[in-house]
């Protein structure tokens, strides 16, 4: 929901980044007439845009959402509202729209949301952006936001999958001609042959090569060897 | 990292990113040279933008990072490369960075990073946008992956510091300020009273007030008490 936008550049972000993250319905309270004609004549412009619905107070347009929180700058005025960071007030959002529609309420560019409209909210959220800093541009913050909405915490933990990782014997055979180029090349000391040998394993091991990799690999030493077996 | 941006919008937007989350060294790569000038003469450019370091090649602008991390879109054309979440993503990013200098690479607004341009990446990332949308924007982009980068994940789990809770002290003056109004205006009913003012308790601790909403409280209910004695 957006509160008074002035740029149809922000309006239009905004509109994108609800569609990357998969929310469908965009509210406009008193929207700059020409930014908004404009945002929705862009090229590109997203379905969200065409079936966003604008309104004349902030009130009619929240009426049938449970939850209405605002979004605040980190200067933070003296708020009686409770101020949550954007990581611990998604969850809360996140839990409440499972079962009942919520609304997220962005200020207009200039000045954020009115004492007027901070008092239709629940609670308030802020992007723990640094205060040096002061605001965020407004489709870059929707953006974030509903990032976090949609994050998947999980995928923070869980390492994705692997690809399958070279057997053993694959790793043998490279071994092999690693080894019997390096002795061709004269690159084996043979007093120390026996450590080199090892380090080389260990050596190979620490690559953490796939299966696929591993192929690639003995290829390429293969054909290595093949030249070193060519007359000069 | 900007490869080859177009739009001096983008520039700016995503410099202005940095600077909300705290990253200071932006480098392009073959930036478009009128949108560059463009975004550096912008009113509110920031310093980050000012001190930005521009490149002829990859190479050259990556040369002193030792993780060098591409984003992709969700699309996923046949990548040999790990493709990461961001979620994910940003973890390995985070300990990296606590101890070496690692690179964030953006491809243009147009097509992305290039065949060329991924061969320099450890590995990549994307955002966890729903794939029908396709891409997203780039300063937006630049945003939602340094918000992770900074995200507090303990913050997530953490409930903020709550107001003082009001003491049960206060509560019972709150209670017996309630119940005299509602005497004096005729809801209790005597038969019924006893359990009526259980009610009346258990309805104004389920409340939860704060020590500074209670007092508030008692201040309202004391003025109708005042109203309500005074002769109609």
């Amino acid at each position: 929901m957006l509160v008074a936008p002035r740029n149809p550049l922000n309006i239009g972000a905004a509109a994108r980044a609800m569609s990357n993250f998969g929310f469908f319905r965009l509210r406009l309270v008193n929207p700059y007439a020409v930014a908004y004609a404009e945002a929705r004549s862009a090229v590109g412009a997203s379905a969200i845009l065409e079936s966003a619905q604008t309104y004349e107070s902030l009130a009619e347009a929240l009426a049938d959402c449970s939850l209405v929180v605002g979004t605040a700058s980190a200067e933070g005025r003296k708020l009686e509202h409770p101020l949550r960071r954007l990581e611990y007030g998604a969850r809360l959002i996140r839990r409440h729209l499972a079962t009942a529609p919520a609304a997220l309420v962005f200020g207009s560019e200039k000045h954020g949301l009115s004492n007027e409209d901070l008092a239709h909210c629940h609670w308030l959220m802020r992007i723990p952006a640094r205060r040096a800093h002061g605001s965020m541009n407004l489709g870059q913050a929707v953006a974030v936001c509903l990032y976090e909405l949609v994050r998947n915490p999980r995928a923070a933990v869980t390492a994705p999958k692997r690809p399958q990782p070279a057997a053993a014997g694959e790793l043998e055979r490279l071994d092999g001609l690693l080894l019997e180029i390096l002795e061709r090349a004269g690159y084996l000391n043979p007093p120390t042959a026996g450590s080199t040998r090892l380090k080389l394993k260990r050596l190979v091991r620490r690559m953490n090569l796939s299966a696929r990799d591993a192929e690639i690999w003995c290829g390429i030493l293969r054909q290595i060897l093949w030249k070193l077996g060519q007359p000069g």
